[in-house]
């Protein structure tokens, strides 16, 4: 089963591609979808949307993920950031694939089996468990690796009560 | 000049469609795009960009316009309206349309000429402005009438300003 997660913004949409065969990860991919600062807001959303549907064809995962947002520092940011995550949602759907979603509780206890784990701590595991060379970069393709797992372990969670 | 307005939102989102002639405003249509309780919200995303890209297409406005979003009662419930605002702006922005962006309060300064006046002084002066035999229902294709004359006024005075 291979899972695309997402970590939305408008400036910078970070994306991971992770794999699982039995109980092992794979490392498929990662990197940002960018927008140009003097971009106005809409257009924006245009090359996101066009973007996310892209990844989607060229990664052809069974599912995708994306954290669940909360507000509490900037809204104003925060209601931006619901925007972009509202057009990679529709991309995933528009896709016929399913969303999973989880709170940011959830993709630090599936990575680190602690929710309240740093984000140094996540992107350590983020290396051991993919077996990668280095610590993913930049931080938005690390959180989006993150909820990719996070996705990954629910279902085999969830394939694991089915078979009792 | 034909303007779209929405007020955006997971269930419901209005819109109303109004068409400036000289300096006069004349009513086009408005409604509601509603989505079943019981739909996932991604599919919800899917719906809401389809209606609202079809009414683009039936209406061929010049322009639309989206009621800025302010959060400070219920944050889940702005994140999802959010999210909804984001695939409306998407489906305006592919369809190469400009989009106005107003604050309740410059809203209600277009249509009542008081920023601060009551939704239903805002409706009452709908009806007399659009030529209609009653108040515009329900409450958010109303909203959106209202945030489709702001931008159609704000256009009449940023012409007035060019003519100098």
């Amino acid at each position: 089963m291979r899972v695309i997660g997402f970590d939305p913004g408008t400036a910078t949409t970070g994306y991971g591609v992770v794999e699982r065969q039995g109980s092992r990860l794979h490392y498929r991919a990662h990197g940002v979808i960018t927008t140009p600062a003097g971009m106005p807001f809409a257009e924006r959303l245009v090359c996101i949307h066009a973007e996310v549907a892209a990844l989607l064809e060229v990664h052809r995962p069974d599912g995708a993920s994306i954290e669940k947002l909360y507000f509490t520092k900037n809204v104003t940011t925060g209601i931006a950031v619901a925007q972009a995550r509202g057009v990679i949602a529709l991309a995933i759907a528009q896709a016929g694939l399913p969303i999973g979603e989880f709170s940011p509780l959830e993709v630090k206890g599936a990575v680190v089996g602690y929710g309240k784990a740093t984000k140094r701590q996540v992107q350590e595991m983020l290396k051991v468990l993919l077996n990668l060379d280095a610590i993913p970069k930049p931080d938005d393709a690390a959180d989006a690796l993150a909820v990719a797992i996070c996705q990954l372990n629910a279902g085999a969670f969830h394939k694991a009560i089915e078979r009792g």
